[in-house]
């Protein structure tokens, strides 16, 4: 259990916290956070304990995590975690549209959305070479030809390049071509890929899977710090539930927490969690609120025709007049993307 | 299944979505909504179709219905319902700011958190009398004699009351008392109150049941307007998931879909959805991002204290910087509470 | 957190338990159950420390469970609660098979099957004359007028009946004239029909609700006891996951919990559950095996024009070979429907 | 969606099902699969019209499966798949029990384990060498100087040996000592690696994800078997849900489903889903009861102090008495273990 304080609250109030812990017989220690103060208390987590340690005057958040991690937890002296890519930066507290379509399908319309989305603002080009898909009779990506092809384009519009690894050998390709490497949902529980993500050096963009709480989630983000990578950046993408109106459900209430709780960026998937065009400007919309660092929105110039999930990209005039609401919104949100006091 | 087509698009798209439907079998009829035109195929959701059909020019959304609904879709002419609780109105484009405490406690404390939300400018006063609760001994809410105090504090601040009803007696009472009836989370299922909502004519916020698919949501409110009430509010408040960094996982990708497929408000609750007063206004500002009419929170003048649900409550001066922050980014957010396109 | 000991350990087994509670801050004290020992602790479920203590010698399990339980837990001197049915006892060691259809439609049909189900041995008669059902427009039952012909042929056939109740008149009625009242899944939150089924003392057959957890299931329950009536019997029915195999997940693995650590009876539900004819026989066997004291099956003479979950009945050919096969099996599991050791 | 008929049924039920399928709009074919007939139909899962043919006479199960599927589905003139391990043949009618460690820890250890499994009567030895941990703090296993101790070990005790691959350079390795490799449910969805272990030949047991669909399981299977490997046994191990009294939900629902539609053996592992040695037996059985072709669960010889999941672990005595109740069970089952009829 870690209990993060809020920036600014007296010393006093940190031994109010170790106090009420140790009357619950945890041995708890102060730590220093980025910005502020935490309490890491031996055991795992207890609502009922998270929420009498919450109603202490000083406590910002209560973290469920039962294990320890080393790296992924805020901590004094260090500040938010900022991911370059190229000449743009994830995580200085400016908001970051990724855009792009799911699927390399061919050079001219990938150059095609390309040039749309740097135009209408977009600071990454996402892309996938190789597609981790369900079935094996469905379209796996272009593959390694895809990588230079990818680069070529983001080069000519000036924009870094994103897109995704299955296993060590494509993360090696992708390490040679891309600014950053994508490790997919499907993934997430992969040790044997993360350990490898940390040893590439390469920025990782680690998507949650579909399954994972918010400390599995940290957990794979700390096997890649561990191994020596420090440029991480989570993603929400939804989660498998009951709820059918939507492929996933989108679990916003995790960026606050993860971005407290955290010092690496956070950004939305709206495209693959909802799965639906018309829904994904309204979910970008309501990330960007939540305080998210980015999102990642799949656009493609003829969603009836695309090899993969055409259902839930936007079209490039779409996704213009989305670009074009999120900027507007950026500045008065930009309060919300600072550290968590 | 239902095909809602986009606003303005030509009949020949009306046309092709139906030729559409009889290819695959499904006898398919062109009904009007408030705004647009829509398709209304016989048979049930099927998810392939609805990516065939859905990336017809002009198609909208496609539903995940498969049971006839007679009132809670849009219908052409009528336009989308604005629900009146004295002088104030939910849905009318506007944003609905419902706060005050879980549970009413006592008058002093009521008056004094409905004066500050007043203050900061709530449009409605919320306050549980009759409190549905998991234990037989955890405190079930004051009952009959919280409801002419909870009548008289909203009458001296200024603003329209709702609170809950259990059964068909409680709900008679707070007919004679409050504005508005909620019917709660857990009682969402049980048609019997849902019927005497129905007949009583009281305006109804009715929260999404925790494990309730979005069908489940659209036909609990059809049970009350079938009955001849049609002052229906809709209110998400997080569904029961895996997920556990909060007490529910609140589903804000069903607004943009509850706001396309029917013509009642929507308001979103993101108290009892996190559970946790941190995350409360990250999620407040993203419902309003995604759409919603409004957002439903808790405040309480000493969190610490309160006898239900404090966790979640925000204080009075959290509370006014919530509603600020909501107040400035409402505008840039209008055009997407507009009827659906 | 409830720590329940295994029968015959000896008292130091008991101490030590406590003695690890008091090491993590934990005031505990010894309870008697019916035929063991068990030890409260106060303050919330805690999974590591579950762990701890689950290894302790002689710890049967420890309960997730974070509110006070006044009656629904086991204690010394009370043995196992066993529920009488005219001539037919549930939770007695012997394995109850209650069957029926869905809904009563006609006083013939039901004959036909009341007649088919009794000769293939089941226990109780059920049959639905109120119908919660999630939409208006599906057949309700046929209400009042179904429940003395149910009693009728109940009586006719030797069989005790159960059936379901929607609200407070709905169970009086069903006290005039059935053995034992249902509360389904979709009422199984609903606080002021539990409160008034405590108070009417007819024996009470409760459906875990889809999205209950072990301790609401427990808690609610306990509303029913709280108010005086003992006669309770639990009941799985499966809850809403992601799983669209079948309509419900049976957990099935609930079971043995809830025989450790309550007195009361537990049943399964493998009709609603599943959905499907197919599967029904299978997971009826399951629930045998994972130690139920009944299971609960629709049995419909002519399934394909059934009025309701018409997918989900046997036909009376395939209830007698369930029947039968279930039959061969119970004295192999006799000792696992014993109290827990 | 894949409508596979009774056993035995006329030529015109599957006529009559064509004809219902094409009034629905769909292109359907007759394929014989194993030991009966079954209808494959163009398009998705429809639930509405698989419960009107599911009702169709000679109908035995309707399949949730939207895609294609060449290798994994019931196909007439090749009957159930059966898989050699060393002499011991999983899914040949009998009942399999898998049994040993979680983890190999040391060689006195195992063949501790390894001895009384055997002579309890185990068929199969289990032992992790390379684990898959959510932390990279945890304990990861022995690694490869674990698989010739492993091999040695079944040797002595006369048992086959299987164990865990986590990318394709243990899977090599694991190929050269082991007599099956097991794909956990951690990399269900890590195609490179199915498609490898496709390529390698080896017998492979395949876990269920744990947000994995019927479908998926299917297809993840596929993976295997179209790079040439029939080898295959699936393997239900829990799902993730709001379920909170026990690790995983088990869904042992699947079971009857995946015996109907694929000709591949399906086991249970109760240890991983519940992790509570007290329920795992209750599961075991009900795994039997409901026509699983064998059970994996975990043994140490002292759970108190085992490096990875003790909690889920039966000490030898307590496997001693659940192989005996499965032994004695086993043959009142053996009809529902047949290819379903």
């Amino acid at each position: 259990m870690l209990v993060v304080m809020s920036q600014g609250c007296s010393p006093d109030c940190g031994e109010r916290v170790i106090s009420a812990l140790a009357a619950a017989g945890r041995r708890a220690e102060r730590i220093a956070l980025a910005d502020r103060a935490a309490v890491r208390a031996d055991g795992p987590f207890d609502v009922a304990l998270a929420e009498v340690v919450g109603r202490l005057p000083g406590v910002a958040l209560v973290l469920p995590a039962s294990r320890p991690m080393r790296h992924v937890l805020r901590r004094e002296g260090r500040g938010a975690t900022t991911v370059r890519l190229g000449r743009h930066t994830i995580g200085d507290g400016g908001f970051t549209i990724v855009a792009g379509p799911c699927a390399v399908e061919d050079e001219a319309g990938l150059e095609r959305v390309a040039r749309a989305v740097a135009e209408a603002g977009a600071d990454v080009l996402r892309g996938g070479a190789f597609k981790p898909r369900a079935s094996p009779y469905d379209f796996q990506g272009l593959g390694r030809p895809a990588l230079p092809l990818l680069a070529r384009v983001g080069a000519a519009v000036g924009l870094p390049v994103v897109t995704e690894a299955l296993d060590a050998a494509s993360l090696d390709e992708v390490s040679r071509h891309a600014h950053m490497v994508q490790i997919g949902a499907r993934n997430m529980d992969n040790s044997a890929l993360l350990k490898h993500a940390g040893r590439a050096g390469i920025p990782v963009l680690l998507k949650r899977g579909m399954a994972a709480t918010l400390e599995d989630l940290l957990l794979a983000a700390e096997y890649v710090l561990e191994e020596g990578n420090p440029h991480v950046v989570l993603c929400e993408r939804g989660i498998r539930t009951f709820s059918d109106h939507s492929r996933y459900t989108l679990d916003l209430g995790i960026v606050p927490v993860l971005k407290r709780v955290s010092h690496l960026p956070v950004i939305v998937d709206p495209s693959h969690a909802s799965g639906a065009r018309e829904v994904v400007p309204a979910l970008a919309r309501a990330a960007l609120a939540a305080g998210a660092d980015g999102v990642m929105v799949e656009v493609h110039p003829d969603p009836l025709h695309a090899l993969s999930d055409g259902r839930q990209s936007l079209t490039p005039e779409e996704f213009r007049v989305l670009a074009s609401d999120l900027r507007a919104l950026e500045p008065l949100l930009a309060r919300h993307r600072e550290p968590v006091t």
